[in-house]
Protein backbone atom coordinates (compact mmCIF):
# COMPACT_ATOMS: atom_id res chain seq x y z
CA UNK A 1 0.00 0.00 0.00
CA UNK A 2 1.57 3.50 -0.92
CA UNK A 3 0.16 6.40 0.83
CA UNK A 4 0.24 10.38 -0.80
CA UNK A 5 -2.08 11.81 1.92
CA UNK A 6 -1.89 11.88 6.04
CA UNK A 7 -4.77 12.70 7.88
CA UNK A 8 -4.17 13.22 11.36
CA UNK A 9 -7.17 13.25 14.12
CA UNK A 10 -5.78 13.90 18.00
CA UNK A 11 -6.68 14.35 21.71
CA UNK A 12 -6.42 17.86 22.39
CA UNK A 13 -3.66 18.10 24.70
CA UNK A 14 -1.60 14.86 22.77
CA UNK A 15 0.55 17.08 20.33
CA UNK A 16 -1.02 15.78 17.37
CA UNK A 17 -0.64 19.17 15.69
CA UNK A 18 3.27 19.25 16.14
CA UNK A 19 3.61 15.64 15.12
CA UNK A 20 1.57 16.12 11.63
CA UNK A 21 3.85 19.23 11.04
CA UNK A 22 6.86 17.66 11.94
CA UNK A 23 6.29 14.56 9.62
CA UNK A 24 5.22 16.72 6.64
CA UNK A 25 8.64 18.83 7.31
CA UNK A 26 10.28 15.09 7.27
CA UNK A 27 8.23 14.46 4.18
CA UNK A 28 8.93 17.45 2.29
CA UNK A 29 4.96 18.32 2.06
CA UNK A 30 2.55 20.56 2.54
CA UNK A 31 0.69 20.77 6.05
CA UNK A 32 -2.66 22.28 6.56
CA UNK A 33 -4.08 22.97 10.11
CA UNK A 34 -4.17 26.95 10.07
CA UNK A 35 -3.67 26.89 6.60
CA UNK A 36 -6.88 25.09 5.51
CA UNK A 37 -8.96 27.64 7.80
CA UNK A 38 -7.93 30.39 5.33
CA UNK A 39 -8.30 28.56 2.64
CA UNK A 40 -12.00 27.36 3.46
CA UNK A 41 -11.93 31.64 4.28
CA UNK A 42 -11.66 32.39 0.87
CA UNK A 43 -13.24 29.92 -0.78
CA UNK A 44 -16.64 30.19 1.51
CA UNK A 45 -16.42 33.60 2.38
CA UNK A 46 -17.30 32.52 6.23
CA UNK A 47 -14.98 34.43 8.76
CA UNK A 48 -11.94 32.61 9.65
CA UNK A 49 -12.77 33.25 13.81
CA UNK A 50 -16.28 31.40 12.72
CA UNK A 51 -14.52 28.46 10.93
CA UNK A 52 -12.12 28.01 14.20
CA UNK A 53 -14.95 28.00 16.35
CA UNK A 54 -17.30 25.67 14.22
CA UNK A 55 -14.83 23.94 11.84
CA UNK A 56 -14.53 20.75 13.62
CA UNK A 57 -16.02 20.89 17.06
CA UNK A 58 -19.38 21.95 18.12
CA UNK A 59 -20.33 24.81 20.21
CA UNK A 60 -23.12 25.87 22.07
CA UNK A 61 -24.00 27.52 19.04
CA UNK A 62 -23.42 24.61 16.67
CA UNK A 63 -25.45 22.55 18.97
CA UNK A 64 -28.39 25.19 18.52
CA UNK A 65 -27.84 24.89 14.43
CA UNK A 66 -27.81 21.17 14.73
CA UNK A 67 -31.09 21.13 16.47
CA UNK A 68 -32.32 23.35 13.89
CA UNK A 69 -31.39 21.49 11.26
CA UNK A 70 -33.41 18.21 12.69
CA UNK A 71 -36.55 20.27 12.95
CA UNK A 72 -36.06 21.75 9.69
CA UNK A 73 -36.81 20.90 5.99
CA UNK A 74 -34.43 18.83 3.86
CA UNK A 75 -34.17 21.27 1.43
CA UNK A 76 -32.43 23.85 4.07
CA UNK A 77 -28.74 23.37 4.87
CA UNK A 78 -27.51 24.91 8.11
CA UNK A 79 -24.56 27.41 8.57
CA UNK A 80 -22.88 24.68 10.11
CA UNK A 81 -23.72 22.67 7.05
CA UNK A 82 -22.51 24.94 4.85
CA UNK A 83 -19.46 25.13 6.13
CA UNK A 84 -18.83 21.87 6.95
CA UNK A 85 -19.46 21.33 3.09
CA UNK A 86 -17.01 24.29 2.29
CA UNK A 87 -14.65 22.08 4.24
CA UNK A 88 -14.83 19.25 2.22
CA UNK A 89 -14.58 20.79 -0.48
CA UNK A 90 -11.23 22.46 0.21
CA UNK A 91 -10.12 19.06 1.75
CA UNK A 92 -10.84 17.59 -1.54
CA UNK A 93 -9.15 19.54 -3.52
CA UNK A 94 -5.94 19.38 -1.29
CA UNK A 95 -6.28 15.58 -1.28
CA UNK A 96 -6.66 15.80 -5.36
CA UNK A 97 -3.68 18.30 -5.68
CA UNK A 98 -0.67 17.08 -4.45
CA UNK A 99 0.64 14.78 -1.18
CA UNK A 100 -0.27 16.57 2.27
CA UNK A 101 -0.72 16.46 5.49
CA UNK A 102 -4.46 17.57 6.97
CA UNK A 103 -4.95 17.92 10.81
CA UNK A 104 -8.51 17.29 11.86
CA UNK A 105 -12.12 18.25 10.57
CA UNK A 106 -13.33 14.49 9.76
CA UNK A 107 -10.93 14.54 6.47
CA UNK A 108 -10.05 10.86 7.40
CA UNK A 109 -13.64 10.25 6.68
CA UNK A 110 -14.18 12.93 3.98
CA UNK A 111 -11.76 11.42 2.02
CA UNK A 112 -12.51 7.58 3.04
CA UNK A 113 -13.18 6.38 -0.80
CA UNK A 114 -9.55 7.13 -1.46
CA UNK A 115 -7.11 4.58 -0.87
CA UNK A 116 -4.01 6.72 -0.86
CA UNK A 117 -4.78 8.10 2.47
CA UNK A 118 -2.82 6.86 5.94
CA UNK A 119 -5.40 7.85 8.12
CA UNK A 120 -3.76 8.40 11.89
CA UNK A 121 -5.28 9.22 15.55
CA UNK A 122 -2.99 10.64 18.14
CA UNK A 123 -3.63 10.40 22.08
CA UNK A 124 -1.72 10.21 25.50
CA UNK A 125 -2.58 9.98 28.87
CA UNK A 126 -4.11 12.84 30.99
CA UNK A 127 -1.18 13.99 32.67
CA UNK A 128 0.67 14.34 29.49
CA UNK A 129 -1.80 16.65 27.89
CA UNK A 130 -2.18 18.60 31.02
CA UNK A 131 1.61 19.16 31.08
CA UNK A 132 1.55 19.80 27.11
CA UNK A 133 -1.34 22.32 28.19
CA UNK A 134 0.49 24.29 30.48
CA UNK A 135 3.82 24.81 28.33
CA UNK A 136 1.82 25.55 25.34
CA UNK A 137 -0.93 28.05 27.05
CA UNK A 138 0.52 29.03 30.27
CA UNK A 139 -0.58 27.64 33.68
CA UNK A 140 -3.95 26.75 34.79
CA UNK A 141 -5.56 24.74 37.78
CA UNK A 142 -5.98 21.14 37.71
CA UNK A 143 -9.72 20.50 37.76
CA UNK A 144 -10.27 23.66 35.44
CA UNK A 145 -7.57 21.77 33.25
CA UNK A 146 -8.63 18.82 33.09
CA UNK A 147 -12.62 20.02 32.43
CA UNK A 148 -11.28 21.46 29.62
CA UNK A 149 -9.20 18.91 27.54
CA UNK A 150 -12.80 16.56 28.44
CA UNK A 151 -14.93 19.61 26.95
CA UNK A 152 -13.18 20.02 24.15
CA UNK A 153 -12.71 15.89 23.15
CA UNK A 154 -16.04 15.70 23.67
CA UNK A 155 -16.68 18.96 21.24
CA UNK A 156 -14.84 16.97 18.81
CA UNK A 157 -16.09 13.70 19.07
CA UNK A 158 -19.88 15.14 18.74
CA UNK A 159 -19.41 17.50 16.08
CA UNK A 160 -17.34 13.81 14.41
CA UNK A 161 -20.41 12.20 14.79
CA UNK A 162 -22.77 14.62 13.08
CA UNK A 163 -21.04 14.24 10.15
CA UNK A 164 -20.05 11.22 9.86
CA UNK A 165 -21.74 8.73 11.64
CA UNK A 166 -18.73 7.12 13.17
CA UNK A 167 -17.03 7.07 16.24
CA UNK A 168 -14.01 9.41 16.49
CA UNK A 169 -11.56 8.03 18.46
CA UNK A 170 -12.50 4.23 18.03
CA UNK A 171 -9.50 2.10 16.50
CA UNK A 172 -11.01 0.60 13.71
CA UNK A 173 -11.62 3.86 12.05
CA UNK A 174 -8.31 4.85 11.56
CA UNK A 175 -4.98 2.93 10.08
CA UNK A 176 -3.00 4.04 12.84
CA UNK A 177 -3.38 4.96 16.67
CA UNK A 178 -0.03 5.93 18.27
CA UNK A 179 0.07 7.24 22.44
CA UNK A 180 2.42 10.31 21.75
CA UNK A 181 2.82 10.26 25.83
CA UNK A 182 4.83 7.09 25.62
CA UNK A 183 5.86 6.66 22.38
CA UNK A 184 7.55 10.99 22.24
CA UNK A 185 6.08 13.36 19.15
CA UNK A 186 9.45 13.02 17.90
CA UNK A 187 9.14 9.24 16.67
CA UNK A 188 5.49 9.58 16.34
CA UNK A 189 6.23 11.52 13.46
CA UNK A 190 8.99 9.14 12.62
CA UNK A 191 6.51 6.65 11.96
CA UNK A 192 4.39 8.43 9.87
CA UNK A 193 7.11 9.62 7.71
CA UNK A 194 8.61 6.21 6.79
CA UNK A 195 4.94 4.48 6.51
CA UNK A 196 4.45 7.59 3.79
CA UNK A 197 7.48 6.16 1.82
CA UNK A 198 6.98 3.40 -0.69
CA UNK A 199 10.80 2.51 -0.22
CA UNK A 200 12.14 1.94 2.66
CA UNK B 1 11.44 6.49 25.81
CA UNK B 2 13.28 2.79 25.69
CA UNK B 3 11.23 -0.20 25.06
CA UNK B 4 12.89 -3.79 26.09
CA UNK B 5 9.08 -5.70 25.69
CA UNK B 6 6.85 -5.83 23.12
CA UNK B 7 3.27 -7.42 24.33
CA UNK B 8 0.82 -8.03 20.96
CA UNK B 9 -2.82 -7.98 21.08
CA UNK B 10 -4.42 -8.98 18.33
CA UNK B 11 -8.21 -9.29 16.28
CA UNK B 12 -8.31 -13.72 15.08
CA UNK B 13 -7.35 -13.38 11.49
CA UNK B 14 -5.14 -9.63 11.49
CA UNK B 15 -1.95 -11.31 11.26
CA UNK B 16 -1.09 -10.57 14.35
CA UNK B 17 0.91 -13.14 15.66
CA UNK B 18 3.20 -13.71 12.10
CA UNK B 19 3.67 -9.47 12.62
CA UNK B 20 5.08 -10.16 16.55
CA UNK B 21 7.41 -12.84 14.61
CA UNK B 22 8.48 -11.26 12.46
CA UNK B 23 9.46 -8.16 14.54
CA UNK B 24 11.19 -10.77 17.36
CA UNK B 25 13.48 -11.53 13.82
CA UNK B 26 14.10 -8.01 12.63
CA UNK B 27 15.31 -7.34 16.42
CA UNK B 28 17.25 -10.68 16.87
CA UNK B 29 15.25 -11.07 20.34
CA UNK B 30 12.72 -14.29 21.10
CA UNK B 31 9.50 -14.46 20.42
CA UNK B 32 6.67 -15.98 22.96
CA UNK B 33 3.50 -17.70 21.64
CA UNK B 34 3.30 -21.13 21.67
CA UNK B 35 6.68 -21.27 22.80
CA UNK B 36 4.58 -19.52 26.26
CA UNK B 37 2.09 -22.32 26.18
CA UNK B 38 5.21 -24.76 26.71
CA UNK B 39 6.88 -22.87 29.58
CA UNK B 40 3.51 -22.34 31.55
CA UNK B 41 3.13 -26.33 30.89
CA UNK B 42 6.17 -26.98 32.42
CA UNK B 43 5.68 -24.58 35.23
CA UNK B 44 2.37 -25.27 36.09
CA UNK B 45 1.66 -28.64 35.00
CA UNK B 46 -1.58 -27.77 33.25
CA UNK B 47 -1.45 -30.12 30.11
CA UNK B 48 -0.60 -27.55 26.69
CA UNK B 49 -4.20 -28.20 25.38
CA UNK B 50 -5.97 -26.77 28.05
CA UNK B 51 -3.68 -23.74 27.99
CA UNK B 52 -4.40 -23.02 24.64
CA UNK B 53 -8.49 -23.68 25.25
CA UNK B 54 -8.36 -21.50 28.41
CA UNK B 55 -5.53 -18.94 28.33
CA UNK B 56 -6.45 -16.59 26.66
CA UNK B 57 -10.34 -16.90 25.79
CA UNK B 58 -13.59 -17.79 27.53
CA UNK B 59 -14.90 -21.09 26.22
CA UNK B 60 -17.98 -22.46 27.71
CA UNK B 61 -16.17 -24.02 30.57
CA UNK B 62 -14.75 -21.26 31.63
CA UNK B 63 -17.63 -19.33 31.46
CA UNK B 64 -18.65 -21.81 33.80
CA UNK B 65 -15.76 -21.78 35.73
CA UNK B 66 -15.79 -17.78 35.62
CA UNK B 67 -19.77 -17.80 37.07
CA UNK B 68 -18.72 -20.54 39.93
CA UNK B 69 -15.65 -18.30 41.35
CA UNK B 70 -18.03 -15.61 41.94
CA UNK B 71 -20.37 -17.87 43.57
CA UNK B 72 -17.25 -19.15 45.62
CA UNK B 73 -15.73 -18.09 48.41
CA UNK B 74 -12.77 -15.76 48.40
CA UNK B 75 -9.99 -17.97 49.44
CA UNK B 76 -10.51 -20.79 46.33
CA UNK B 77 -9.73 -20.15 43.41
CA UNK B 78 -10.96 -21.71 40.40
CA UNK B 79 -9.13 -23.83 37.56
CA UNK B 80 -8.93 -20.67 35.43
CA UNK B 81 -7.99 -18.04 37.87
CA UNK B 82 -4.95 -20.91 38.85
CA UNK B 83 -4.24 -20.95 34.58
CA UNK B 84 -4.00 -17.32 35.11
CA UNK B 85 -1.27 -17.16 38.17
CA UNK B 86 0.97 -19.35 36.31
CA UNK B 87 0.75 -17.70 32.90
CA UNK B 88 1.32 -14.43 34.67
CA UNK B 89 4.39 -15.59 36.53
CA UNK B 90 5.42 -17.20 33.41
CA UNK B 91 5.29 -13.94 31.51
CA UNK B 92 7.23 -11.85 34.74
CA UNK B 93 9.82 -14.04 34.26
CA UNK B 94 10.33 -13.78 30.74
CA UNK B 95 10.13 -10.18 31.12
CA UNK B 96 12.32 -9.82 33.47
CA UNK B 97 14.74 -11.90 31.80
CA UNK B 98 15.71 -10.69 28.49
CA UNK B 99 13.70 -8.49 25.82
CA UNK B 100 11.55 -10.43 23.71
CA UNK B 101 8.06 -10.56 22.21
CA UNK B 102 5.01 -11.41 23.79
CA UNK B 103 1.70 -12.79 22.06
CA UNK B 104 -1.60 -12.49 23.68
CA UNK B 105 -2.32 -13.82 27.37
CA UNK B 106 -3.03 -10.24 28.71
CA UNK B 107 0.86 -9.63 28.76
CA UNK B 108 -0.14 -6.12 28.31
CA UNK B 109 -2.07 -5.95 31.96
CA UNK B 110 0.13 -7.94 33.42
CA UNK B 111 3.47 -6.29 33.04
CA UNK B 112 1.66 -2.80 33.03
CA UNK B 113 4.19 -1.36 35.99
CA UNK B 114 6.77 -1.34 33.77
CA UNK B 115 8.02 1.38 32.06
CA UNK B 116 9.86 -0.48 29.09
CA UNK B 117 6.91 -2.12 27.37
CA UNK B 118 5.50 -1.13 23.93
CA UNK B 119 1.85 -2.69 24.05
CA UNK B 120 0.47 -3.01 20.23
CA UNK B 121 -2.63 -4.11 19.46
CA UNK B 122 -3.14 -4.68 16.12
CA UNK B 123 -6.58 -4.87 13.67
CA UNK B 124 -7.95 -5.34 10.47
CA UNK B 125 -11.39 -5.16 8.25
CA UNK B 126 -13.35 -8.31 7.94
CA UNK B 127 -12.39 -9.00 4.03
CA UNK B 128 -8.70 -9.08 5.18
CA UNK B 129 -9.20 -11.30 8.29
CA UNK B 130 -11.42 -13.40 6.14
CA UNK B 131 -8.96 -13.76 2.89
CA UNK B 132 -6.21 -14.73 5.96
CA UNK B 133 -8.22 -17.52 7.66
CA UNK B 134 -8.72 -19.04 4.55
CA UNK B 135 -5.27 -18.74 3.58
CA UNK B 136 -4.26 -20.42 6.78
CA UNK B 137 -6.91 -22.70 7.79
CA UNK B 138 -8.64 -24.02 4.54
CA UNK B 139 -11.58 -22.74 3.00
CA UNK B 140 -14.62 -22.47 4.56
CA UNK B 141 -18.32 -20.65 3.79
CA UNK B 142 -18.51 -16.51 4.52
CA UNK B 143 -21.17 -16.86 6.93
CA UNK B 144 -19.29 -19.39 9.07
CA UNK B 145 -16.39 -17.87 8.65
CA UNK B 146 -17.38 -14.35 10.05
CA UNK B 147 -19.40 -15.82 12.60
CA UNK B 148 -15.96 -17.80 13.65
CA UNK B 149 -13.84 -14.39 13.63
CA UNK B 150 -16.38 -12.56 15.96
CA UNK B 151 -16.93 -15.35 18.28
CA UNK B 152 -12.95 -15.53 18.52
CA UNK B 153 -12.97 -11.97 19.50
CA UNK B 154 -16.08 -11.79 21.56
CA UNK B 155 -14.53 -14.80 23.78
CA UNK B 156 -10.77 -13.14 24.28
CA UNK B 157 -12.33 -9.80 25.16
CA UNK B 158 -14.48 -11.64 27.51
CA UNK B 159 -11.28 -13.29 29.02
CA UNK B 160 -9.24 -10.20 28.74
CA UNK B 161 -12.09 -7.88 30.73
CA UNK B 162 -12.48 -10.82 33.72
CA UNK B 163 -8.81 -11.08 34.40
CA UNK B 164 -7.66 -7.27 33.73
CA UNK B 165 -11.05 -5.19 34.14
CA UNK B 166 -10.35 -2.87 30.94
CA UNK B 167 -11.83 -3.39 27.21
CA UNK B 168 -10.06 -5.09 25.30
CA UNK B 169 -8.95 -3.24 21.69
CA UNK B 170 -10.19 0.27 23.24
CA UNK B 171 -7.34 2.39 21.99
CA UNK B 172 -6.14 4.22 24.78
CA UNK B 173 -5.04 1.09 26.60
CA UNK B 174 -2.44 0.76 23.73
CA UNK B 175 0.76 2.12 22.66
CA UNK B 176 0.24 1.61 18.83
CA UNK B 177 -2.04 0.36 17.06
CA UNK B 178 -1.93 -0.81 13.53
CA UNK B 179 -4.80 -1.88 10.56
CA UNK B 180 -2.63 -4.73 8.91
CA UNK B 181 -4.87 -4.96 6.24
CA UNK B 182 -4.04 -1.46 4.93
CA UNK B 183 -0.69 -1.35 6.46
CA UNK B 184 0.79 -4.77 5.48
CA UNK B 185 2.35 -7.20 7.94
CA UNK B 186 5.89 -6.62 7.10
CA UNK B 187 5.37 -2.95 7.60
CA UNK B 188 3.80 -3.18 10.41
CA UNK B 189 6.46 -5.41 11.81
CA UNK B 190 9.05 -2.75 10.88
CA UNK B 191 7.21 -0.04 12.95
CA UNK B 192 7.70 -1.78 16.25
CA UNK B 193 10.66 -2.77 15.50
CA UNK B 194 11.92 0.56 14.29
CA UNK B 195 10.63 1.92 17.89
CA UNK B 196 12.38 -0.97 20.04
CA UNK B 197 15.05 0.08 18.64
CA UNK B 198 16.77 2.93 20.94
CA UNK B 199 18.47 5.09 17.87
CA UNK B 200 17.54 5.80 14.59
Amino acid sequence: MSFRIVTISREFGSGGRSIGKMAAEKLGIPYYDNELVTKIAEKSGFAQSFIKEHGEETSATSSLLFNLSNWGTYYNYTVSDQLYFAQRRVIEELANKEPCVIVGRCADYILRDRTDCLNVFIHANMEFKRKRIVEIYGGQQETTLDKRILEKDKRRKAYYKHYTNQSWGQMENYHLCLDSGVIGLEKCADVIARLMKPSR
